[in-house]
């Protein structure tokens, strides 16, 4: 793999970092994940706007080669060095505060952050988004501002591990009695006909997809709400569904075990998928940036 | 400075590791800092037990070269090549889940973890210690593991750099109207005669200077009590201090701007960082492991 570091296209194996970047020493930088559709990017400038604000809320510089038109230059150039241009593929990009002597508060002004970014094929998995999965719960014990994309990724890394081991699709974090989100998902609800999923503060993170599928909601006339399911609740959900960039709709039809929604895909979450994928696959919604 | 990085010595602009290191991807890692004097360890079987305490907690499989003696050579080698031999010296080192291909989940058994140590020289702050500086509050709004000595900083460099902004020495974390404890150190005060920190739980680091205070107040027949001191509590309080690996004891006489315990160094508070010189500077406590 071809990988873009610092201004140079390197193979992965030569993609190397000081030890002493603060992305390895304190976990202080963000990162992003765009969906790529023969080469053009879903919803570009949502990915862009959610990664500047990261920028702004850690107060890192916002890097010239993270510019929107330069991010797609290096994503033209990645597809092409991967074989990437047909085809689906996702674009990670992470930034963090660079490479400075370790002192826990910010190193000197003119520190160069680093830049990487890396182009991966990706298979939707619609076979899953037609039959669902199952999904655990655990108690969010994250910090309190998973709206910002930061790599303080370390709970949803155990978390993740812990429904991989149950054989689940992902794990939904629990605060205070309310289901906030998965590990790398937004969790959604159907509960007396009406469309729940809770509100894009700083306990969740505002996700391009959760987005998505609110407007195919309204599109369609499905009543939303958005308010958080409380774990109280799941015993009587109609529908329940993750959704997220590499997720796309996928029910949830077990939760720690036992049948949840009729044990079923419900008809709400369908007709969410396909309108998602009607704005995934439209050449009108894809359009280059 | 010359480094140790997965089995070789390297000088630190040769000391890189992969983009694809989980502790730079998810802060998928841990550390821990060591105090050396004239090369001994202070307080070594400690500081070993709360790093693999750590590595069980994140269910890392322990490196053969982080085991204590194998520490101890490396370090030793450390020091000899970076002249720290004589003086004081603070050892580093930061093993993260290794390198692997992105996911969440655990990467495949067998993926070596990474290993990082450096040895940097450490002059404590005498002056600082006996005048004692200022803090400020912030909302800890950490994740709730903060009994391990994870990587995941952000939110200590974030209020850290809040304080160094104030010129204040440290930020204290407040969490549901509670004192935790500081960016990089543990927080103790003196109400009505008692000695109060934070409980041991999981929002606060078990620090080993903090052990070792708590052992001093009991020798010189100090009261004192693992209760948190509230935000409310802060204007009655007769001392208060901060303390850790490279803070010794450190008085706190300013908070959020306005002085606290009379402004000025308290007798307990003088007396404890004086039984932590003698801890520190005795050959019998430091005895080489």
């Amino acid at each position: 793999m071809i990988m873009y570091l610092n201004g140079v296209y390197v193979p992965d194996t030569e993609a190397k970092i000081s030890v002493l970047d603060r992305g390895f020493i304190f976990g202080d930088g963000l990162y992003e994940v765009w969906r790529a559709i023969e080469g053009r990017f879903f919803e570009p400038a949502r990915h862009q706007a959610r990664f500047e604000n990261g920028l702004r809320a850690l107060k890192i510089s916002q890097p010239d080669d993270t510019k929107a038109a330069q991010i797609r230059a290096i994503a033209d150039r990645l597809f092409a060095e991967n074989s990437l241009q047909a085809g689906e593929a996702t674009l990670y990009l992470q930034v963090t505060r660079g490479v400075a002597s370790r002192t826990h508060h910010f190193p000197a002004q003119g520190t160069k952050p680093t830049v990487m970014m890396m182009a991966r094929v990706f298979t939707p998995s619609e076979a899953r988004c037609r039959t669902g999965g199952s999904a655990i719960t655990v108690p969010d014990i994250r910090w309190h501002r998973s709206n910002i994309k930061s790599v303080q990724l370390l709970p949803n890394v155990l978390a993740n591990e812990q429904a991989h081991q149950a054989d689940a699709l992902e794990a939904l974090f629990v605060r205070d009695g309310l289901l906030t989100e998965g590990t790398h998902s937004n969790l959604f609800g159907v509960i007396d006909g009406v469309l729940r999923t809770h509100p894009a503060n700083d306990f969740v993170l505002p996700g391009i997809t959760r987005e998505v599928v609110l407007e195919v909601a309204e599109s369609i006339g499905v009543p939303r709400a958005e308010k958080a399911i409380g774990i109280d609740e799941l015993a009587r959900v109609d529908e329940l569904f993750v959704c997220g960039t590499t997720m796309d709709v996928t029910p949830i039809i077990r939760v720690d075990g036992a049948p949840v929604a009729g044990g079923s895909p419900g008809p709400i979450t369908n007709a969410l998928y396909e309108g998602l994928l009607a704005r995934l696959y439209s050449r009108q919604e894809v359009a280059k940036t």
